[in-house]
Order: structure tokens, then sequence, then C-alpha cells
């Protein structure tokens, strides 16, 4: 990953792709990932029409006071593969937002988990609401959270 | 906040302490304030019995893909303050795990917004779960997100 | 309660309604509540700007396999008090729909309850969205569940 | 399905069986289907494992106030599937409650969709807490609603 730059893109670039190409710019180094990413510690990988897979570390610098990793650690990879599970259906000029989010953490992530996968897929998508589902997982396949949310989807301005 | 340091507690301390006194010594700085607070920037500032408060400022560094800050900023600042909220109403020996988190984004958050507060309170507190709420605002009350979780307690091992 | 009527409006006399004046008239007998009430039991009683307020009693008829009374009638309940606490908020010729719905259970409702009371009142009312909170309580204040629910709100046509 | 019969069960026939034998026994017509079927029109049609089917059709006696079916139907149907997705995992002597669920309406039911189809999943089952997921179909397989719960599993008194 010697290659994974960060920063933000402007509303010009973002708005002269459509979804899928946008976030297969993110993963292929065109365009940088996203500043959260760098923070937090993951970034995208995968992306397909309704799917979207980020991959991170869980670390002591994502601890709570109670001795595990904190649930904003889960709570940002999984809206992130949620999220870009919408984004990924949009058409270019088509812009979106999350209304809502809902997770269950099943297990309690540690810093001895290793890496894990937050996959995100597409459940409905209408003309002006969207709604997904996303685990995490770590490299065996144990889940330790899941995931929905509702996205708002704006129309091309014409 | 010049004297704010972060830092893990040992399951001893942390279970040395009732749940309100814990935290007020989170504020305190006799115990270290958690790790995850370093890496996304906030930090708890008051706390009372079935009531918790965190504030952050979010920047650059919070940034999603389509320019504005990630939820997951709210997410995690939203979870801390309802589950300290459950958290501050521990007897000594008690533990507790967070089942899960729900939250609404009503405006979307910029590095324009400056400082953020997350209010946690308590809504139900039964021997084995509790729910509580949160909601987000800035220094003018504007309110930008709100939550709801279910956490589940350990009685104190006799 | 000898003068409730259930019934269906039609849609021309719906969109004559601002939101407030509507919930109103099914409370004055002037419209008929909805068939669902009936169905279910329970009915409006009370509406403000923000606010709304049905009751209804758990009985035997609500029992699920476990021998209490099924989630669904907390979820009906629950549904009806925050979105009509949406819809309090439309003006004449604007029409909602709910996005989402999430309750918690705190108690188990028994057809040993008697009457309940399920408020619901607006968290953040926007141009196209809104959100809201409700809780079921008896007459004793005691609480059963709460919930938040998301809706869509959609312009009135020009 | 001339053979349903509704009505309660006691405390010691349900703990007589392991949690997928009772389901089964309700399908049979050995034990009766709960009074909520009877009242809002639904009743259990399949059961596996983890998994679990209602079928009903929504009608007017269905309606809310602005003419279409009350969330109220899918929800009492969602939680149905969701919380027998768990009740299926339960071992004898074990008992359970559901403590939150969460729904999306992702399209509106009317009386002209005919019999819908609510089938729940588990997706995590530990000792003490389980997750399941449920979605609500027609009979061509378009999706009206789906959903999520979190239940709390108490273990068999020994």
């Amino acid at each position: 990953m010697t290659n994974l730059s960060y920063g933000v893109v402007s509303a010009d670039v973002l708005t002269s792709y459509d979804g899928l190409s946008f976030l297969q710019a993110l993963i292929d180094g065109t365009l940088p990932q996203p500043p959260i990413g760098e923070t937090m510690g993951f970034h995208l990988i995968e992306v397909a029409h309704g799917r979207a897979v980020f991959t991170g570390t869980p670390g002591m610098q994502h601890y709570n006071p109670i001795g595990t990793v904190h649930a904003g650690f889960a709570a940002t990879l999984l809206d992130s593969c949620v999220a870009c599970a919408v984004n990924s259906t949009l058409l270019k000029g088509e812009t979106y937002t999350t209304l809502e989010l809902k997770l269950n953490l099943v297990r309690a992530l540690t810093k001895d988990v290793g890496p894990v996968r937050a996959e995100g897929r597409i459940i409905h998508r209408g003309r002006t609401v969207a709604t997904s589902e996303g685990d995490l997982k770590d490299a065996s396949g144990k889940l330790y959270a899941h995931a929905t949310t509702t996205c708002m989807i704006f129309p091309a301005k014409l």
C-alpha cells in the first residue's frame, strides 16, 4: 500500500464521474482516498455496481476506555461500505447523502484481530431513496458487526 | 485543554471504580482519556448519573470523498456519549457492552461548523439491558445528528 | 369513545387540509379514524404542531406465541405517533412517507397493563426529510417501548 | 388454510419444546397460531433452523389515514419472522425476548398487492444475544420492506 494517497476532490471533479468510475478512481490511485481513511486507518479496496469493500486494521489507537476497540471504528468502516454501495449506483450528475445508519456489534474487536473487511451491498435502489447493508469480518470470515443504511439520492441538475 | 492525556487503563483499575467515578476521573485527568479520542479528536467534558457530554471539532482530517465530514465522526462521538450515559449508571463491578447503535444525520458537518457537543442521556436502565439517546449540536445549539443505543449490562461477579 | 368511526378518506379530502387540521379532524370525528385503528384497537387522542398521541389497550388478541403482547402492537402505535408528529407539521399540499422506523422494547406488555399512551414528538423538520421520536407508557408513566423514525416529505405540487 | 386455529399456549407447554419443534407444531396445527395472527391476518408457514416465513394479505383493514397500508402491518410481519428465526435456534429450556427492531419501508403496500411473504434469517447466534434480518416481498419477489432485530437469550434454568 505504498502508493495510497489521501486528500479531497473538488465538486467539479466529483461530478465529472459516475459513481462507479469515481470509486474505481480512488482504488486505482487516479484520485486520492478521503482524509478520514488516513485518520482512522482504512481504505477502499474493491467496488462493483451495488457493492463496495473497505479494509483496515484495528489497533491501540482505536481503543475505548473499557479495553476494546471503540464502536466508532466499526461504525466508520460500515458507514463507508454501505454508503459506497449506494454511491456505486449513481449516474453522472446524481449525488446522495446518508440519512441514517444502524449497526449491530456482535463481537468485540481488539488489536489482535488483524485486518478486517467491511463489505456493503445495495438492498433497494429507488429514484430518490436507496438502502444497503454491510458486514465487518476478519480474515477468517468471523463476523464482528453488521449494519444497514438509508440514503437519499438527488437527481442530476439539468 | 493543555493537560489532556490519552491512554488505556488496566481492567483492575477500571473495575476499582463505579461507572460515574471512572468517567469523572477521565475528566479530572486522574486517568487518561481513551486513545480513540486522540485519533478522532474528541474528549469527555461532562458527566453525571445517566448523562455524558463529549466535544470535538470537525476538520479536514474527517472528510469523506464527497466533500463533507464523514458520518463516522458523528457516529464515534454519538456512540461515545450514549454509551457513557449508560456507563455512568454502573455500580462497582458491573460492566457493559454496546449491542447496537442507530444514528440519524440531519445536517452535513463541515470544517466550518466549529466545536460540536455530543450529549447522551439514559432512557431506560434495567438490570441487564439499558437504552439511551444522544444528540450532536454546534455551539449555537443547531442539531446535526441524533442517536439511540442498546447496551447489555453484566452484573458484578461475586 | 362511543362515537369513534373508522374508514378511509379520499386523496382529494386529504389534500384539502394542512397536516395539523387533518389530524384534528380525526379527533373531532369530522373525519373517520383509519381502519388499522379498528383492527389493532387504538386511536388518535391528541395532536399539536410536532406532537401526536395515540391510545390503545393491549389484550389477548395481541398475544404472540410466547405469552406476551406481540411487538407489532408497540410498533404499530409507535409508528403512528412518530409519523403523525411529522404529519402535524405538513403544509397544505405537502405529503410524506415513512422511510424507516426503529423501536426498542424495554418491558413486556401484557393484557394486565391497561391502556397505554404512545406520544410522538418531532426532532428535526427539514424541507424534504423529518425525524421524530416517540415513547409508549402506561397510565402510571412506566415506559414500555420507544422509537425513532425518518420520513421523507414531498413538496406541494404547484 | 381451513384448519388454522389461534390461541395461546401455556408456559409449561412452551418450555416442553425446543424452538424449532415448537414453531413446527404451530405450522402442523398441533399447537394454535398466536392471537396476533388472527387480529392482523397472517400466520407462520415455513420454519427451519435459523429461518422462519410468515404470510398475510394486506387489505383495507390495515389502512392508515393517508391511503396506504399502515407501517404496523409490515412491522408486525417482519418482527414475527426475524424473532422466529431466532426462536428456531433455541434449545429446550432457553427463552428469548426482542430488544429492538429496525425496519425500512421501500415501497408502499396497498390492498392490490396480494399475499406477501416475510422471511427471517439468523445473522448471529451468540450465547446470550442473537441478531437476524428479514424481508417482505410479494408473490413476484418485489421487495416492500426489510428489517433487522436484536434478541436477548436466557439460558435454560437448571
